[in-house]
């Protein structure tokens, strides 16, 4: 029975897992950003040696992992089940890094809600106790995501100011069962919504339905609300998903306003770099929860986040077929006090 | 702790998950093969009155978890997670199924491998007592997949004797906590394997090592022999893979003739319907397990078996850059007598 269910879509954990380290690697540009300072490794050219941008996608990841797993004290071969995804079809970061590895592999996608979805899972998988340490990392890269969703870089195509700026960069957390470090106590599985966007320049308005969902959602399954929570944050809606999040939320009897942020403006200085409505893909909400928002809760200035990576589920096979953008988001609850 | 572990890459389950019903829907082609009779619908159209193929997928996906869950006296609302790919870029089927059938959701992507993914990770997500209910489902449709991966079907270009024909098919496994039916009883989770095999028309080469890996760490972790089976069955090896997956076994100590079969081999009647090496794809073991398998389970005439659904993490990307196809598999042990 679902002994561990709290409404319909959140489950509270008995023996909640910790994130007993995290690791982060991201692009040049990211690295010239307000977070600078909490990334691990900052590349200065993002073919990172390789001779494609999807290989030093996959590159990056494989090596985030490494240094996740270098700053948890333990082996590669301690990791039991990697759970990852990334934007490319057929997950080729992910799938390429895994290979590499050699650790057991659950491929996800989600779009940009994968951290969320890869930290849903593997806190079951260690509370469930099916493992002690696994791994949970995402990936994305602004050139492999333009050429594969958009048009390829050479083109020199103009951006929308509704675009957002896909983040190079990749961030590994490291769950396990015991150990120092915050701890995942409640997740709350999101459903695809779909509330018709079909602007594949405007993917913040795509998301923001499926990120208002979920976080209602979290309040009434878990009885929590705005106050419970040191920071709220959304994977990467950007400017314009975040205010209708906020104001889809507030309609819905919740105001988050005073501990809400986004991980895209986050990562970015919109203004100086020119990155419009704000920072988007797996390893927006990947590196900014891994670097800037782990670090905080070690140090004790925040200490309850509720994180909701979030996913436009778009295609280019069903953006040619005139179909819509559905969204997605799972939402996460880390805490240093349990 | 992983109280449930077994061995390296194996799990147990403390209560073993039931499969309290299924459902399957396959194209016209696979309801001319052999397996015919165990489907519950066949149409007779592939394009299942939508406007593209993508659509249609999409539709079979939804329409077999909908009689899935009627087979099991339930609602779509009782459903509390689904867990669902299949090949297509961003799960463009799954994530559209989802989105009208309105279920928590996890989109997961293991290529061919994906059923028994969600197979796996749904009986971990309800014997870990986060769900009572819930649907592992996936499907995959030749037309959708060949303009996908390799030519559009209007070239009408020639296919080597390697090739795979992908099943046009989904199946659908309702999973709970309680009931009748056989259960999951073990899991064992794949590592990506890649002996360098670059053809994409030779697929079954691409996973065999997978697979062979897969089994023989499901022996090693467990203790089972190939005579604890009444069947071990892959995914959607074909002829080939199939053979290869068994010297690699013979290699490792395991002499799995005598109860091997290749779901690619048992749904088409490869002589008479020209499918060259056999079937493949996500729907292939999908609706092989949920309809021929499971019935015979349920009729006693098979009491415990090996499920190996085999993946090729082929993308078209990767192919461009020359890059090989990577493999995986997924095993889940599923048993009337516990």
């Amino acid at each position: 029975m679902a002994t561990k269910k709290l409404g319909k879509q959140t489950v509270k954990f008995d023996h909640p897992p910790v994130i007993i380290a995290t690791a982060t690697t991201v692009g040049p540009k990211e690295g010239e950003g307000p977070l600078s300072s909490y990334f691990d490794t900052i590349l200065s050219d993002d073919l990172y040696g390789e001779k494609s941008w999807e290989l030093a996608e996959s590159k990056m990841l494989r090596e985030t992992v490494k240094t996740a797993v270098q700053k948890a004290n333990k082996n590669i071969t301690d990791m039991e089940y990697m759970l990852s995804g990334d934007l490319l079809n057929q997950l080729m970061s992910a799938s390429f890094a895994a290979r590499d590895l050699g650790i057991p592999f659950f491929g996800l996608y989600g779009a940009c809600s994968t951290m969320t979805e890869s930290l849903s899972l593997g806190a079951m998988l260690i509370d469930g106790g099916y493992a002690t340490h696994l791994v949970a990392v995402t990936s994305s890269h602004f050139s492999s995501a333009e050429r594969q969703f958009r048009f390829p870089l050479e083109l020199g195509n103009q951006r929308p100011l509704t675009a957002q700026w896909t983040v190079t960069g990749a961030g590994a957390a490291i769950l396990a069962s015991y150990g120092q470090g915050p701890r995942i106590t409640h997740v709350t599985t999101g459903k695809v919504i779909d509330l018709g966007i079909k602007d594949a320049n405007n993917m913040g308005a795509a998301m923001a339905p499926a990120a208002s969902d979920t976080i209602t959602m979290h309040f009434q399954d878990t009885g929590f609300t705005p106050e419970s929570y040191d920071l709220i944050v959304t994977g990467d809606l950007g400017a314009i998903g975040k205010e209708i999040t906020e104001e889809m939320v507030y309609d819905q009897g919740y105001n988050i306003t005073k501990v809400y942020e986004d991980c895209g403006l986050m990562i970015f200085d919109n203004k100086a770099q020119d990155t419009h409505a704000g920072g988007s893909g797996c390893g927006c909400s990947a590196s900014v929860f891994c670097g800037y928002i782990y670090k905080q809760m070690l140090e004790k200035k925040l200490n309850r986040v509720l994180l909701i990576s979030t996913g436009a589920l778009l295609s280019t096979t069903s953006a040619q077929q005139g179909q819509t953008i559905p969204g997605i988001a799972h939402a996460v609850t880390i805490t240093n006090h349990i």
